[in-house]
């Protein structure tokens, strides 16, 4: 049986005009940008959506929008990470009346909870979602990472139906695929940082949750295929690529919110949505700005 | 000019019935017993009061039925703390509304923002409030401290009051209070963890914002008095009651929920309110409950 | 029975003239400060001592020659913290030989140890140990702290003598007198960060290993003695010094290395000795020797 | 220009029969059994070899003797980490004596140096080295990483001839080999978590420092040789086997400690060298070792 999701799901940035209005217009580039680039779904309202910023009735305008758009061409994944259970069933409801095609969570990430905890709040949430659901294990925003005990009592959920890991832990992701394909080798084994998707696939893994495929779709769709494929050189030559882009676009700030920043910055240079960001981040300054300009260049993207 | 908030504000549990419900009946049961301790503020949507775990809806009636519920007998403040803005906002107008006294905010918890990126946060926010704000320094929650340099900015906002300081960090708070001693004498100074109470109070701080306050308000009423008056003694015996308190009720389960489980547990054994808990935590089981019941009688709470 | 260690016992720097020299004359001076500024003992090689950084052979030298130079007055205590355990036994017992009084030991450093091990390390040390230990509690550089567990099992050892917590956490450190009061009324209980000595003594704590005390020994042991009788104006006005040096001197530097370095330097304006620092630190430069000079004038420090 | 490391160079586990004293006649059978499996080169006193739990007369035995036993057969590399530069350069002076053919160090790990202190470590030592240096990071035992910056001006030193990474952090090291592959290509850039070892030969990474070496060399051999020449069937399924072995020799006790334990275990119950355990840490129990067994049958390594 194969995994649902595999290749490209880019993590949506979400473009905005202000704090609580969407860039509808750059919304629809966007959409139209990353499936002409070959993704094989958009996930909203991720990190990089950097969807816990965002007012909950524009995260539900959004998911609403995107099916819109999107209008059944490729899978729509809406994260529901929440620290109330309250908001996180109710966004999952709301998101498959809109056409959704599955919802995605990580931890509560206030509280940091215990695993039996954890694993009870997975037990507690999987019957009210009207949606299959795959974990995101994101330890570094949520301060837990999804043990051992927990994906393995997950994968006798059938509505589990994988996991997007951005721990950047190798070691673990390369775990959980041993784990998987021994009891649910249905379950799509996503990786987060775009650096080391490279690896995952070549070693089995079914694809990247990669912030940098909003920008530069058809890098990260062609360099999945090629490790998919086993092509090792164009998969080293990719890899490459996606590297200098990484070494460029996301090292312009100085904070944690580097990459999302970049990411916005470079899209509103190219002409595809708005650059605003949701507090307590703001959109890069002129000085940043022309870095990325000249980055983008220097990269062949235009 | 003196400190608004002096005493002993307690962070107050919220009593539940339900994933989405409040015991309304336990609510005012638990602040008739708060203010007929001698408590000199309420403070509702903390920590304590597992805010993040809430829905948004349950957040504005908890409020609501506080403020009425007290009716102008304590001052009510409120955290506001979110990883939006727009949320941030709108609960402090729902509170100004419903006839809150102040709001208090930590750090934005998800994204952890560089210093400079805080304190726009905080220049952003403060305009758009209707109500006196109180900032709540919560590091090993919300990832970030607020730093030195944003403090003293906050200080040249008059509409920013205090600081609670829930960092267990003695040498910040005796900094933060050199600093207002200077600048802000007016600002209320509001120690969290309650083992150190009597310290920061015997050295000029304001008062505690203390979990324990729920259990057994006098105690802490007492011991913040005795220190308040030098009375050195009487603060010994006060604040050894006070660890006693935290060595046995908050160390009855495992993980870091263990401090709300107990409080809630113990009033729940003392018929105040019932103890459900917020996903991701759930009340003691029965061992553990009858841990708290012996510890309660141990300690002469009844 | 009286704790055998009370009042001050400054962790002393170690004067250099060279990565491997020590400053013999400088070290003269320095102990002869200290012991007219009033101080209860001397703990070298600790963390201010730049212990780790030493060559085996110039840490016995240090012993050496400042038991030499002590001459009985006071107690030297020597850290004897090491990744080797056979390392720490032998300079345990060279420090006997050489006259020193007690020895001083936190964590094996490099891997961190299980609790259960970390006990078991203790219960191996102790036998082969010619002198009384006293525990130091240092996690943030060690990684791991003392365990409640563990220090409750040391009690039962009469060899170990008390707990030097330089953790900052004075929830850690009430519990642990707590602890103390009932099964070891001859245990000290000294405190590590200056900034909160004044509160320690006040509820009962047994005095402070502070850096500062190298600098300016006599404030240090009037607010031990001001907040040891209960003088709480005395206290209050000792202790707003105490963080006036810690803001001034101890911020000069932006690394961790920046109180070590202050106190040096200050040291050094002063005549006192060098302020040659070990590898991986270097000295001040000129522009930040100007600052300390200036603080120390502010300080009225000459 | 070829790297001159390249290939599985252990990181030898040193035997032991007791606390100070070597087990010579393992030490023997030890290195044999490496040489016999492929490895390109042994790595002494690294952290799988306890190198700071030992003596210093232990360490510089332990170095001899190696160099003795491997007389020229193969390259020995010496770890030199240290907190007192001192010592460092001693260690590397007497290991050019006994005839080791190169360094390796970490930061110095007590005191966390900032980057620039970190280089300036970095430039004091490397002209007295008597031997060509590996940098190797683990900053989760160091507590800092060898920051990009360090490790640009690190390329300048021609006596400075490659990294060992073992941050498990794989985007990191992509970015080192990124960075060697423009400045450096005769860098040595070494993993050291065994279970990422497939991923970085096949994107061009030149070999590992894998504990799991020690037990099973030929596995990392043929492993690193797959990789290398690109068969991705071959390496799939060897890499498949080295997680099976992570899984279970180095699962079996609860501490950070449980890699060693577990390889010193299943050599011992291989009858290659005893299995003594420098303190902190002890040789595992009974129970535990048997489940070693069982999992040394499973495995087929007998």
């Amino acid at each position: 049986m194969e995994p649902t999701y595999q290749g490209i799901v880019p993590p949506m940035i979400t473009p905005l005009t202000g704090r609580d209005s969407l860039d509808v217009a750059g919304l629809e580039r966007l959409v139209d940008r990353l499936i002409e680039g070959g993704v094989s779904g958009i996930f909203v309202l991720g990190t990089t959506g950097e969807a816990p910023s965002l007012s909950y009735r524009l995260r539900r305008e959004l998911v609403e929008k995107t099916c819109q758009l999107v209008n059944g061409r490729i899978p729509v994944l809406v994260g529901i990470t929440d620290t109330s259970i309250v908001e996180s069933v109710a966004l999952a409801q709301a998101s498959a009346g809109y056409g959704a095609d599955a919802v995605v969570t990580s931890a509560p990430f206030y509280f940091p909870a215990g695993q039996p905890e954890l694993r009870e709040y997975i037990e507690q949430l999987v019957p009210e979602l009207p949606l299959p659901l795959m974990l995101y294990n994101m330890p570094s925003l949520t301060k837990v990472s999804f043990s051992r005990m927990v994906v393995e009592w997950a994968m006798d959920c059938e509505k589990v139906i994988g996991l997007k890991d951005s721990s950047g832990d190798l070691t673990y992701f390369r775990k959980m695929q041993h784990l998987a394909a021994e009891r649910r080798p249905d379950w799509s084994l996503l990786v987060g940082p775009e650096e080391i998707l490279a690896e995952t696939v070549l070693l089995g893994g079914h694809g990247g949750v990669n912030g940098g495929a909003n920008l530069y779709p058809s890098l990260y769709v062609n360099l999945y295929k090629a490790a998919k494929a086993g092509d090792l050189e164009k998969t080293r030559e990719l890899s490459r690529r996606v590297l200098e882009l990484s070494e460029s676009i996301y090292h312009v700030g100085q904070h944690g919110s580097a990459i999302i920043k970049g990411l916005k910055c470079a899209l509103s240079i190219l002409g595809i949505c708005d650059d605003f960001m949701a507090a307590p981040f703001h959109r890069f300054r002129e000085a940043e700005r022309e870095q990325i300009a000249q980055h983008l260049k220097e990269l062949g993207i235009g």
